[in-house]
């Protein structure tokens, strides 16, 4: 289900050691050893990490003779980047709409502040 | 700090009802019920949901006379949009980069398809 994919990919996201994993993979394809090296985290931590980021859809993970390796796959992420771009227009347009709203609200205060009693007092 | 910020922005998108949530708060301000509305769900559970949105920073509640309202808040998720934009850009380059890299074995493979074993008997 693409919802389900989509929730897997932010949940992947939700951690800092799996985005530092993730831009480090930007360099190019890395054995488990060499993504866990900057990290003070075990291996098997690091295997956990990427294997949250393979059931995302987010790396694809290959054996290159005795070593596993972790390749990125850019089309999840990009489905998660739309779905922020579309969530962020349409906050964009309430918050036009809101400001428009404010200054209809900030008209009628001032309106208000011209209240009948003040108008009376002011013709005394 | 940061990052953790980040992993709450990205954990709180991580739910479909979460997701569902900011979309139909993009029309406006609502009231925990009408949020709940369009949901088969409890309104404690939808309680639970806007304080993960709070809690994340992408909502703000208040209190309009008995009823609790729920507003956007943009910034983290632009801040959210703009770590996925930077990943994506890196991402980009290295399947650029990939590309050439490629290229450069497939002219290797082609190369090597010409061996000289091949050559010898192409001779003959």
């Amino acid at each position: 289900m693409v919802t389900d994919q989509l929730s897997k990919v932010f949940s992947a996201l939700s951690d800092p050691t799996r985005r530092d994993i993730l831009v480090r993979l930007g360099e190019g394809v890395a054995t488990v050893t060499e993504l866990a090296e900057p990290f003070p985290i075990s291996l098997p931590a690091v295997s956990r990490h990427l294997k949250v980021l393979e059931q995302a859809g987010l790396i694809s993970r290959d054996r290159q003779a005795q070593w596993r390796t972790s390749t990125l796959r850019a089309e999840p992420l990009k489905e998660a980047t739309t779905w922020m771009d579309h969530l962020s227009r349409l906050w964009d347009e309430r918050f036009d709409r809101l400001d428009a709203h404010l200054e209809v609200m900030k008209k009628q205060l001032q309106d208000n502040q011209t209240t009948p009693e003040d108008k009376e007092e002011n013709d005394d």
